[in-house]
């Protein structure tokens, strides 16, 4: 069984337009599969911000169907209207999770469509049409890509593999087959055993109540362990290798993830165990020559002082929190992307890859 | 401000025995600081065992106290019937927690003791006496011990400090001062500016509930961060040095503490930062040649999976659930007890340190 994580739902079938985002609202999970459908644009930002919908390629999806949301209103009559509307709604959701280089990339994928297509012999409806059709090509083509990121990654599950994971880089972080569970997927659909320890991944629990819970679902071997726990796994030999996902890789190779991931990649390292980063090329941020320059969200105190329903740390207790780390390339044994294996020196294998226009 | 961590509170002035194991129930902070008085041998067995008194020189402390609630009572009125009261009730106390070594080495003093008064000319009362100084000395000792470690410890703290500790080995692991915090009151003490970088330490938080509380009371900078934040801080230089306490140390200098003390010495170390243990003589056991043999306590799923008034995992859920890990000699820069700083080769620093007969 796998989930539908987000769709567009047409208000009435035979027209794209108006309609709803609908997606799983991920922070009611494990407890609860329930599904939001979101009119406004407000909402959708809000539900990004509050990571109802996270992981990188999910996030650029729903930023498409934002767009959507924000030109489907019928009193927006002109392509002057409809243009300026993609424009506020594109800069007002790239606010809602600074480092997921997706949600630019997908935004700007609809303001070129917006653009090339909102010309002085458009009208406002062909225009609407062809920024829907740019937003279904994104979650289709999501879909294709991470099917594609399952196959390439298949040499990274060689042997009985038992891979350690951090965070949800699965398909509640992307339409449908994920980034770094998609080579899982598709060697279980294979009849290959594949053991997964999934780090619970303080401190939103991603691991927990999605990775846990999406494998499990899927029927897939996993168990959960603290994030403390992971050097001692390694070290036990319960885990041979390491499959993470990325929300920002920079032009050298080095890579922003959830929090944690560049304790991994040292303690990977230091075991000898190899360290693979799945994802798509739209992660990959070429103006960024290195991970130095990777924005990093820090989030609330509350995520880290009362996550758990119940206060666990002192009033008033100063916090750091942020939300992600970056890692440097020289820990990462492969980065997996739809289009193949980059290995190091990643700087030419990165040009190479975005260089390749073949679709 | 200091709290009491636990006490012997006796039922009426002038007599030791009887009386109750007066404690802080740490299972309740940092929400409420309450006391539980203690006066059945069972019910301090729980009180180990749920943790609601943790941390190695405490739980042997506690386990002293034991000996004295199983012996105080006036039907126990021949030698021969505390003796045999004693012999059950260390055996009782010494499954409590399996891997705290403290625990024995507690119950082996208060035996010995037993073993030494309890002759043929003895009497019950007067055994009970010696029983009861025993137990004192255990209490007196360790204050004087967390003492001399906050001594010896100052010259892990030169430069301009900011240590990155985990779990609690501070005043609530033990009687006062406690272990790794020791050096740290210490120097808060002489005016000495220190910040702390403290893990919550999952499953059970230790660190978020307790070492931020206790560093909080008395006035010390402290800092929480996530466990898997822990790599990205000595990263970013927010940390320079790791202070641990220790559950118990082999012969070699192996040591066993709570589980993600392994990950830290190999962050550490990659990052070349210094990384000290902090426990008294009476954690070592020279009778184990290396960490191999240390038996690892593994905890309820339920730690993980619903720790804190909320399911964050699926029902279900496999997990793995180790409450200890071993980190090798190698990775330990020097172990600090009340008689110096040990430094490699362990093996002979620590034959002498333990052949010190000096009181």
């Amino acid at each position: 069984m796998r989930v539908k994580t987000l769709e567009w739902k047409p208000d009435a079938p035979g027209a794209a337009l108006p309609g709803c985002v609908r997606m799983v609202d991920q922070t009611r999970l494990p407890e609860r599969l329930e599904y939001l459908e979101i009119r406004e644009v407000p909402e959708l930002w809000a539900a990004i911000r509050e990571l109802k919908v996270r992981g990188a390629p999910a996030i650029g999806v729903a930023a498409g169907f934002g767009i959507l949301l924000a030109v489907q209103q019928p009193a927006l009559d002109t392509v002057q209207a409809v243009l300026r509307s993609v424009e506020e709604a594109a800069a007002f959701l790239a606010g809602s999770r600074p480092t997921a280089v997706n949600l630019f990339w997908a935004m700007e994928r609809m303001r070129r469509v917006a653009r090339t297509w909102g010309g002085a012999d458009a009208s406002a409806s062909g225009l609407k049409a062809r920024l829907a059709g740019e937003a279904f090509a994104i979650i289709e083509e999501d879909g294709n890509i991470c099917r594609a990121i399952g196959e390439q990654g298949q040499p990274c599950l060689d042997g009985n593999p038992s891979v350690l994971t951090h965070c949800n880089a699965g398909g509640l972080a992307a339409s449908e087959y994920g980034t770094a569970l998609a080579p899982i997927y598709t060697a279980a659909e294979r009849g290959k055993s594949v053991r997964v320890f999934a780090d619970e991944t303080r401190p939103l629990l991603q691991g927990a109540r999605l990775t846990a819970w999406e494998l499990m679902q899927a029927g897939v071997d996993v168990t959960l362990i603290c994030d403390d726990m992971a050097g001692y796994a390694m070290k036990k030999g319960l885990v041979d290798r390491v499959f993470v996902g990325a929300d920002r890789i920079a032009a050298n190779g080095d890579f922003a993830n959830k929090i944690g991931t560049y304790s991994l990649a040292v303690m990977a390292r230091a075991h000898g165990l190899p360290f693979y980063v799945f994802a798509p090329r739209s992660t990959i941020d070429p103006a960024l020559p290195s991970g130095e320059g990777i924005p990093i969200e820090e989030r609330g105190a509350g995520e880290i002082t009362c996550g758990f329903g119940r206060r666990t740390a002192p009033e008033g207790v100063r916090v750091w929190a942020p939300a992600f780390d970056v890692t440097p390339a020289r820990l990462v044994t492969a980065i997996v992307c739809e289009r193949g294996i980059l290995r190091p020196p990643y700087d030419s294998a990165i040009s190479k890859v975005l260089a390749d226009d073949n679709p």
